[in-house]
C-alpha cells in the first residue's frame, strides 16, 4: 500500500544543468517537461533564478535564469499536471525582482544554503514564502556540518521561518544508509510540523538506496533525475524511484521513452554518474571538485594518484 | 570497530568471465590475482571447473575449467595471501575428477544450484567437503524461490550437508534491502551452525547497499567484483566494499590501480553494469536474459518496447 503524501521531485534540467551551465536546447528542455509532466511525477525542477546582474545569458543557459519568458517557452500551452520548481541560491538572487506566486509559473522556490548561513536561508525563504510560493530549505554538505550547529539550525529553521519542506542534502554522496536514517530521525525529531525531503548523489552507488531508506524514515519529498543526470556522480535515478513507488499514478513509460530518444545520446556528450575519482571523494567525504577537475585533465583515469593526493592532503 | 569474522571474495574472473566465455588473457588472469592478492580479499574465485568432456576449450577459456595445470599459470611463484575458490555446477562437473585437497591450488570449492536442485547440492558438497575443501552452497535465483519450498531447503542443508557457508544469491537483481533483511533473518534462523554469504546483483543500483544490509544482519560472506564486472548489470564493485569495510587489513589501492591500467580499456571492449534493459528485468524480477539478448540486437537502446514486451506477457 503506497504512502499518499509521497512527492517525487525530478530535478534533471536543474541539477543536471550543472554539467553544461546549462546550456541544453529548448527543445531538450520541452521533452523533459512533457515526459516527466505525463509521468505522475508532482514536481519538475527546472533550473535556478539567478541574478542577471550577475551571470550573463552570454555564458548559461535559459534555465540558469528562469525567467517567466523563458518559463513560457518550457510549459507553453501544456496542460500541466506537475509544479514547477526552481532553485534560489543566497546572494545569487535578488528577492526584489520575485513577482507574487499567482503571476508566475513557478509554484515552488527552493532556498539552497549550508548551515553556516541558515539566518540569511531563513530570511530569504520568508520573504518568499510571503509572496505566496511553496518553499524548502536545501541544507546542503550535511556530512560536514557540526552536530550542535546542525541541531541549532533545524530549531531555528522550526522556530524561526514559515518554509514548507527542509531538505536532506548528501552533497557529496558519502552517508551510507545507516547514517541516512540517523539524520532522518534528527530532521523529525527537530522539524515536527515541516515535511522532510531528500537529495542524494550516486558517488558510491547509494543514492537510489538511500533514497529508498529515508522513505523507510518518513521522508517523504524525494529527488531524483532522469538516468541520475546530475553534478559530478549524479543523484538518484528517477526510473528507479518510480520502479519502486507504488502509487499507481506514477507512470514509467514517458521516462524510458526519452532516455531512449535523447539521453542515450546525451550520456555521450556529457559525462555524470559512477566512476572511480567521484566513488574516492565520496569515500573520503570530500566535495566533488577535485575529481571533477581530474575527469577534465589528461590524468583523467589516473586513480591510484589521484587517491594518494587526497588521503596525503588529508594527513595535513 | 571492524568484525573480523568478515570474508570478502572476489569474483571478477569467475562472474566476469561470463561476458566472454572466460576468455581472458592469462596477463590479466594473473594481474587480477596479483592485485587481489595484495589488497588482503580473503578469496578470490577465479572460475568454473567445468567437465571437458561437456565444454571445448576452443569455445571456452582456461577459467572455465581451472585444472591444476590452469590455476599455476595464474598463481606461478606469487606467495598467497588469499584463498582460491572455484564455483561448480551441478551436472556439469565430473565430481570423480576432483582430487584431494591437499594436492590442489583450490581451497574452497562453492556449488550453485536451484532450490529445487538442493538435494544434488548436497551430494555434491558432501563429496567435495571429504576431499577436504571449504565448500559453499550458492542458492540462485532466491526472489523466485517459494516460500516454503526454500525453508526446507534451508532445514535440510543444515541437517544432511557438511557445508560451511550458505549464499543468498539475488540474482536477477531484484532485491530491496527490507527484502535482504527478512531473507538474511531467515537464513540465520535455520541455519544455525553455518557462517552465511551475500552475492548481490546491480540491476537497481542495489548490489552495495544490499551488500552492505547484509552486514548488518550479520552475514559475513561478501562477493564483491572489480568496477562490479559480472553478467549483465553486475555485481557489487570491489572497491566500493573495501571503502567501506574498517579492518585496517583491506588495501583498497592495488585495486585502484588495476582499475586504471586494465578496466578501462576492459569497460569499452566488453559491457556489463547498469543500463535500463537490465533495470527493467531487476524490478520485473526476471532473469536478465531478454535484456542481454536486446543489447546484442540492433535494438539495443528500445527501451519502451521492450518494457511493454515483458510486462505484457507476464499478464498471461
Amino acid at each position: 500500500m503506497y504512502r499518499k503524501e509521497i512527492k517525487v521531485l525530478d530535478c534533471t534540467i536543474r541539477d543536471g544543468g550543472l554539467m553544461n551551465n546549462h546550456q541544453f536546447s529548448n527543445e531538450f528542455v520541452q521533452r523533459v517537461f512533457q515526459v516527466v509532466n505525463a509521468s505522475g511525477v508532482d514536481y519538475i525542477e527546472l533550473g535556478y533564478k539567478a541574478d542577471e546582474s550577475q551571470f550573463s545569458r552570454s555564458e548559461f543557459g535559459a534555465m540558469k535564469f528562469c525567467s517567466e519568458k523563458d518559463l513560457e517557452a518550457v510549459v507553453g500551452k501544456v496542460e500541466k499536471n506537475c509544479k514547477i520548481s526552481v532553485m534560489v541560491d543566497i546572494g545569487r538572487v535578488n528577492p526584489d525582482t520575485i513577482i507574487p506566486k499567482a503571476e508566475s509559473y513557478v509554484d515552488m522556490m527552493r532556498v539552497a544554503t549550508y548551515v553556516k548561513d541558515i539566518d540569511k536561508a531563513i530570511a530569504l525563504v520568508n520573504q518568499i514564502k510571503a509572496k505566496g510560493y511553496e518553499t524548502t530549505i536545501n541544507i546542503m554538505a550535511v556530512s560536514h556540518a557540526r552536530e550542535n550547529e546542525l541541531d541549532e539550525a533545524l530549531i531555528q529553521v522550526e522556530k524561526e521561518s514559515g518554509v514548507d519542506v527542509v531538505y536532506l542534502v548528501d552533497s557529496f554522496g558519502a552517508l551510507y544508509s545507516e547514517q541516512i536514517a540517523y539524520m532522518a530521525k534528527k530532521y523529525r525529531t527537530l522539524l515536527k510540523t515541516r515535511e522532510i525531503g531528500i537529495h542524494a548523489h550516486n558517488n558510491q552507488q547509494l543514492a537510489f538506496a538511500n533514497t529508498i531508506e529515508a522513505i523507510i524514515q518518513n521522508i517523504n519529498y524525494l529527488d531524483g533525475t532522469i538516468l541520475g543526470i546530475g553534478r559530478a556522480a549524479g543523484n538518484c535515478p528517477l526510473e528507479l524511484l518510480l520502479g519502486f513507488l507504488k502509487n499507481p499514478k506514477f507512470d514509467i513509460r514517458p521516462i524510458l521513452e526519452i532516455l531512449e530518444t535523447d539521453f542515450v545520446r546525451l550520456r555521450k556528450e556529457i559525462e555524470w554518474g559512477y566512476t572511480i575519482p567521484y566513488m574516492i571523494t565520496g569515500i573520503l567525504d570530500l566535495h566533488p571538485r577535485a575529481a571533477m577537475a581530474l575527469r577534465k585533465s589528461e590524468n583523467r583515469d589516473a586513480y591510484l594518484d589521484f587517491y594518494e593526493k587526497l588521503t596525503n592532503e588529508a594527513n595535513f
